[in-house]
């Protein structure tokens, strides 16, 4: 990835990227080739679904061109006894049964920049937007592998291949367990649209998985086959890459193949308003008000989010803003505000740090700094989001 | 609860106290009436199964005395537009398909004791001992409620009740969302049988619900009812206790309603040996050897036990003991042993401590502390584990 990641790369006709969509220009670009950005901070908790425009993009290679014509999704059951190949067009896959799930897409680097300051990672230097939830509609994962015969079996994954190749034609790749695939619950989408729209090009145009509560990295883009098999992916990005790690373990020491691929992710949350270092007026009241999401993996829903001024001496619960879905399929984020009172002498201090932090379905809880929770690929950085703020009345 | 916890409570004939078991004498007994109770961690983690005799023991009421030929499980299905009643003996759940799970039962006020330091918290003074892994078996929920034609519903809710009576003749009773009951994946048993054994008194003869990943209160014991409908159960112990609260949340403040149901655990661990004081040689290669168990709730696998001895500069990854079985189905915990390296100025200092953290597969990590994760019934306590030693050559 490193080579492609090369800003001097031309883009001549027939270069891989000549055909890169137009982007808004709100989007700060954490790299331009392969593509990846993400919105203001301060405008991701101004709506519940971000909108399309202004959601993150996480692009691991060239955005494929896919003529909606031609377009075709190959879908392989690999059984130890049997093996069966169907291939559907777009058509195929819009006539199914409509399912629409709303799920916030996390980056498995989200708020890497704030563990980066702990010790350097490798890995795109990204802020706390690198999520963005959405309503998702399309065909059930679930109804099309239930129509080709395939049964429970939880030694089954199920890979995703997505259009966008790599620079010797191999594609990107991805892989989810069959357990998640067949759940109903599990509301694996293929979907067409996002927010009621047509999926764009940096989206996946035509058809991306949808798995939600999954990291980002298995939602694959520009789906053009799925292969129903006794392994996960061997791509890079399922074996080598998006996998946590113990702080101790460097470049020198780690072996890829003793973690598991990143699949649900952890409880986190992140305050976008105020923003780092912004001037926040004081309230008639004594307070400020604060507002940011929250998320948890595996359809947790978040119970609670509690913010404090002063390094959690008080902490004050915030008002959620959330759908009202059953725990273990609640897969949209959850907004929030809270309003916190600020003390005489905090007003007399003019800095102030506020810390926010969030609790699952499952009473998990983020973890209050990066030093222990470090990794060397700077993933997972899900621990407590602290902003400076100054004061003034 | 508080009255019934009292100590000088008489035990004559017709006295509810007059049918206790007898316990095993290394029980250490955090109350006695209703009989809690907890084994020495020193012998926590010698056995992946932990025996029958030894599995703690966690009782809100009276022990019932159940004769077996009398016994009687009543399932009542409440639907909007229909009602069905079904009465099953013992014989009628033992002729079903028998289905054996590996499952940690955790009290929610495991480890209080740790909390309680930070500032005191109402509840049963919990060492890290209130937990045991097991085999059960029994009838699958599943099976019982699909019998009876029992279909997915998110708004439904499985009430269980015990045959223990609270002083004004209510049973014990909780409840777990239906989707948890039907799922086969969630493996909930009606369970006769504790680790091949039929289940003693102390722990439901003759069934108890099993209700893997999820808090052991909702694991109802000498069940004697089970209904399906539209409300979780109104007892104190779903309602008014088992709930998490902001640090800042205090009697005075609570509102139960506002907080859900504890339903799964975080994730946990505890360091076993060596214990808190004990003197520990440094062997030959200048190690100690530390153990201990780990699990999250929820079926989550433990992905990473990591220890410390130098506050976090250097982290350790322990071996695991673990059944091999997928995320979301594995719910047994995990033994670990590390080998901790002790340097040569640590061992100039005599004392030492000890930190654990466990990673579960969703990659959520516990807390640091409990200053933070502080609440007034000093539920989920799972912050690191941290134990001081004394260190011999
Ligand atoms: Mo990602
Ligand atoms: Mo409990």
């Amino acid at each position: 990835i490193g080579a492609i990641n090369d800003d001097d790369v031309g883009d001549e006709l027939g270069s891989p990227w000549a055909q890169e969509p137009k982007r808004h220009a709100l989007l700060k670009p954490a790299s331009k080739r392969p593509f990846n950005a993400e919105p203001p901070i301060g405008m991701l908790a101004d709506k519940f679904y971000t909108p399309n425009e202004l959601f993150y993009v996480r692009n691991h290679l060239p955005v494929p061109s896919i003529n909606p014509d031609e377009y075709e999704l190959e879908l392989v059951v690999e059984l130890s006894n049997a093996q069966s190949n169907r291939t559907f067009n777009l058509d195929d896959i819009q006539k199914m049964p409509k399912h629409t799930v709303t799920a916030a897409i996390m980056c498995g680097g989200n708020r890497r920049s704030e563990m980066t300051r702990i010790k350097p990672v490798k890995g795109l230097s990204w802020g706390p937007g690198a999520v963005g939830n959405a309503k998702w509609s399309g065909a059930r994962l679930c109804d099309v592998l239930q129509a080709q015969g395939v049964q429970p079996d939880e030694r089954l994954h199920v890979i995703f291949e997505g259009a966008d190749l790599d620079p010797t034609a191999h594609p990107y790749g991805a892989s989810i367990p069959l357990s998640k695939a067949l759940d109903p619950r599990g509301d694996v989408v293929l979907a067409y649209e996002m927010n009621d729209q047509p999926l764009s090009r940096d989206h996946g145009y035509p058809i991306r998985a949808i798995v939600p509560g999954t990291v980002g990295a298995r939602n694959v883009k520009w789906l053009t086959r799925i292969v129903v098999t006794d392994s996960e992916s061997d791509s890079h990005w399922q074996q080598n890459d998006y996998k946590g790690f113990s702080p101790s373990t460097d470049w020198d020491t780690v072996d890829f193949s003793l973690a598991q691929a990143i699949q649900a992710m952890p409880v986190t949350s992140a305050i976008c308003t105020p923003m780092p270092e912004e001037r926040v007026k004081v309230d008639k009241d004594g307070c400020i008000t604060v507002r940011g999401y929250a998320w948890s993996g595996g359809g947790r829903r978040i119970e609670r989010v509690d913010l404090t001024s002063d390094a959690g001496k008080t902490w004050h619960v915030a008002q959620l803003e959330q759908e009202n879905l059953p725990d273990g399929r609640h897969y949209g984020w959850s907004l929030w505000t809270a309003r916190l009172p600020i003390s005489a002498d905090q007003q007399k201090e003019q800095h102030m740090e506020i810390w926010a932090k969030a609790v699952d379905s499952s009473y998990n809880v983020q973890p209050e700094a990066f030093e222990n929770i470090w990794n060397l690929r700077g993933v997972l950085a899900n621990a407590y989001h602290k902003v400076k703020v100054k004061l003034s009345q």
